[in-house]
């Protein structure tokens, strides 16, 4: 049972550690391999009791020594109790039809994303603002984290089993998929003062220089959160926290949004020169809900 | 030279280390007390030295074997840069004064944030919105993450030297001050569905239930992130990533804030109990942002 390291197993289960997550794993309604308990976390056993014994569930429930759980632990001081869960599988189909209570499709795209705890905290914030669904690509300079690894779970606080996922696709399949699909790519820039009529002002996207955003997109491209229309189908396009999103990558986007930020009054020039990734990412979401939630 | 732990020395220094966060302390303005180059670091001091020789920098520009400096590195692999810094001491007085380029104060209080992660991110989402300062207080419960720590100051992106910062204050001399001050405290809630009209919905907050919330609170005083007015001077008290803000700090504000968040349609439960208290800073802060930029 290997909960280090966040790579499924052959029969695509992962593992999850700690009360919290053991409780979101029973819950998700996703396929549980096992369920396992130290000494000391047998304690956790009664709260977790009416859904263990539920008929539906028929899976092993395993107990082992402290000293072992340590060894297998991937935390530093362990709770005692810990899963396997084999996550349900999603195609990109599932994620970009329109769901049941939503005007449209909302997909986040981490294309780069490499810190587990920023892809845990998005896939958490993703599932706050009723998002769809999770793409995670590969960009040809860098991988995505994977959404299942236990510092990426732990962030998400058990919204990995909870949105749909699809991982490690890749990006120019995903893009075509989408294009056809008629659902919107919206590119991340996140930077300074920079509006829809000031398209060549200072500032350092997540990662992508906005002048460099600037000369690939048009004016009329580059928006405010605030001046997107979230209620299209759309696909939010996350990159790297430091190279940000591959250039041509920008240059195909439907639209760019970006994230105004204040300047100091002396020099006119940016407080800090970007956001952190998953920041930056909360702030999109929460736009694109409130304005779903008034449409409603 | 302690780089690790983020303890300031007698003379008040912290340790900065690597290429980003070394320029960023010299453009600071902080009093720097020496920069340190490693046998394979030095090849950054000819990016850094315009910053160095500048007459009014006088200090000691050091060197060491990368042996040495890994010893005292707190990162994996050291960039082999590193420099003490004193920041800026500033008085509750001076983040509680009206800024030149902003209507009002907006301070952002952390209570209780234990990650230093958190701490840095909130600091970096600070600065770029244009808050007027940040103040760490200890609760009963939890004491706040030193802002100057390696992870914080790392995750900060080198804002900790750049916004205004008094660190470690009373909460209770704190509150005191912002009331004799005339600025609005404002304590976050963020759960679920909750607007101003349902201040009995379901929801957890960072940490404090709303349930709690909405007991300690009239309906009034529960108000979605657009339906408060940013541009009063306002106080943003951020709770503990477990446990949330103490209930009398919460039944004591002068408002709370709570972010609305999507349900599932088939038993209208939550998509996740809450945000990450960095994330959930993000969106205020930003809201405030939005509101007080559209007001100039």
């Amino acid at each position: 049972m290997a909960l280090r390291g966040g790579v499924p197993t052959d029969g695509g289960a992962v593992g999850v550690e700690g009360l919290r997550l053991v409780e979101e794993a029973l819950r998700s309604g996703s396929r549980i391999e096992a369920v396992l308990f130290s000494e000391s976390g047998a304690k956790h056993r009664d709260s977790l009791a009416p859904m263990i014994s539920r008929r539906q569930m028929a899976f092993p429930v395993l107990r082992t020594t402290d000293r072992l759980f340590e060894g297998i632990a991937d935390t530093e001081h362990p709770q005692g109790v810990a899963a396997l869960v084999v996550p349900r599988k999603y195609e990109v189909t599932d994620v970009m039809a329109r769901p049941e209570d939503a005007c449209a499709p909302l997909l986040v795209v981490l294309a780069g994303v490499q810190d587990p705890g920023n892809v845990g905290t998005i896939l958490r914030t993703a599932a706050a603002f009723g998002a769809t669904g999770v793409v995670t690509a590969a960009t040809g300079q860098s991988g995505t984290a994977s959404p299942f690894a236990p510092k990426a779970m732990r962030a998400s606080a058990g919204a990995a089993l909870q949105i749909p996922i699809v991982s490690g696709m890749a990006l120019g399949i995903l893009l075509t998929q989408l294009k056809l699909n008629a659902i919107r790519t919206l590119a991340t820039c996140v930077g300074t003062e920079m509006s829809a009529a000031q398209p060549e002002g200072p500032g350092l996207s997540l990662g992508v220089r906005s002048e460099q955003a600037a000369s690939a997109t048009s004016a009329a491209r580059t928006l405010a959160p605030w001046e997107v229309d979230w209620c299209e189908a759309s696909a939010l396009l996350v990159g790297n926290e430091g190279a940000g999103l591959p250039e041509d990558v920008v240059k195909g986007a439907d639209q760019c949004v970006h994230i105004p930020m204040s300047t100091l009054p002396s020099s006119g020039q940016a407080r800090v020169e970007s956001l952190n990734a998953a920041a930056a990412t909360a702030v999109l979401l929460y736009e694109a809900y409130r304005q779903r939630k008034s449409r409603k």
